[in-house]
């Protein structure tokens, strides 16, 4: 497996950066994660836009402009051949003289083996609740303190993942941007989250008798939902059964399974476009 | 320069490492950072106490016992040869095959030349304030996302560095403890803030006419202190001039230069102490 650092490829066993690099002394950098079918990036041109708008946020200069990075990636793409994988692409603030001062950004590609989820009869998650805002949330930063320490705490409480909120406000997963569905309503929160593209998309979708609704909302309601679903490049609209222990509707998930099939059909358009 | 990793030394240009490391993946890191005089680590008990509970408190498992780790320090001072240095020793979540679950950390330790400041006739520094609460607090992670991100910010109001303020209650710079003089007394923040060791030996000192106290205070009580001042194990106590653009007191800095003064001499009793 090749990893792309600064657009050369190395083996995987040899990509290596020095110590300085500002993500090792500062936890400094941002990213994206965009996954290829049959050889084929999906939905690119939103993950480009996201990346470059988080590295700008940074004050990261991106060297390769979006045809470069495109080039870049289908270059590890056609070196690897793993048709079906995640692309996960890494801006850091470079290696700094003195562990603080931002230089040039070190750009890393990294693909890796994706199982293609189709979920449709999978189990639900179960979530744990932890108040945590997210720092700077539009931002696709790598900081991942609180979900990597707190992976011990999901496994005591019988979790699969954390679900954060703000003081009772619901916001996303770690990873995952998370919807609610009512009688009517599917809804997701709005502010102080990371802008998911799966979100986006599934909010492009038609609903027959349900209407997208993006504003705060509490655990409470969370609770009490006839639905709940995660959203994300990896596992699409995926069921959660369970959130502090307390089971979520009847379990059935038919708008869940109704939006995933959605994204399914928008992904495979999206696959057959250019291919 | 040599710098040590996982115990063994690297000339720096070869000191890299993989980019599966947590700390690029997913900002997953803790360091502590002391100084040498005359080769010999100041405080470096005080130093093991917070870096061994950052460690803790993270779930990352030091390998080395302090014992150990004290003989990796003093094998790179003996190497390197910079009597007066800085040594950043920084744990991270180490090389995870997925990206996001910890496995066994990687810990980094290296030194570079520091010079020694006395202060006695430097300039004040500019703080500006910016609402910024530290996640984690208590823990000295390798997050500085804020820090790095406002260099520009910095600039733009012709400040030195930040003061990080929770909704109006003054907490500390990025990589210093701040300080305010009044008449009587010398206030510092008690809660979400890091304990820095030179703030802890600074409480430890006694100042005729004044009395030490930790509590809340807000920006307004800092703009009109008779002095203020950071601490930190690399400037000491250090006046602070101006904080968003305000002058603070009339500019002498006498308690602050008395502290400073007080903390040389501590300093200097530890470096004698076993050299």
């Amino acid at each position: 497996m090749y990893i792309s650092i600064n657009n050369e490829l190395f083996l995987a066993e040899d990509a290596n950066i020095s110590v300085a690099d500002l993500s090792i002394q500062r936890g400094y950098g941002i990213f994206d994660f965009l996954k290829t079918i049959n050889n084929k990036p999906i939905f690119i041109e939103d993950y480009f836009n996201r990346f470059y708008h988080s590295a700008k946020e940074m004050h990261l200069e991106v060297e390769l402009s979006r045809t470069q990075l495109h080039e870049a990636i289908l270059k590890l793409i056609a070196r690897n051949n793993i048709p079906n994988s995640g692309i996960k692409i890494i801006l850091t603030g470079g290696f700094s003289e003195d562990g603080y001062t931002m230089v040039k950004p070190n750009l890393i590609i990294i693909q890796t083996p994706l199982n293609i989820i189709e979920n449709s009869t999978s189990k639900g998650l179960a979530l744990v609740s932890y108040n945590h805002q997210r720092q700077i949330p539009q931002v696709k930063t790598i900081d991942y303190l609180q979900a990597i320490r707190l992976q011990k705490f999901v496994k005591e409480n019988a979790a699969d993942d954390l679900l954060y909120h703000n003081h009772g406000k619901v916001r996303e997963c770690p990873r995952a941007n998370f919807f609610i569905v009512t009688d009517h309503e599917i809804i997701t929160a709005k502010d102080e989250i990371l802008n998911g593209i799966t979100r986006k998309k599934i909010l492009s979708l038609e609903v027959p008798g349900y209407t997208f609704v993006e504003r705060d909302f509490t655990l409470d309601e969370a609770y009490q939902a006839k639905e709940a679903f995660i959203s994300s490049s990896t596992k699409n609209a995926f069921p959660v059964d369970k959130i502090d222990g307390k089971l979520i509707g009847d379990g059935k998930s038919t708008i869940t399974r109704l939006i995933n099939d959605r994204l399914l059909e928008l992904i495979e358009l999206d696959q057959k476009g250019e291919s």
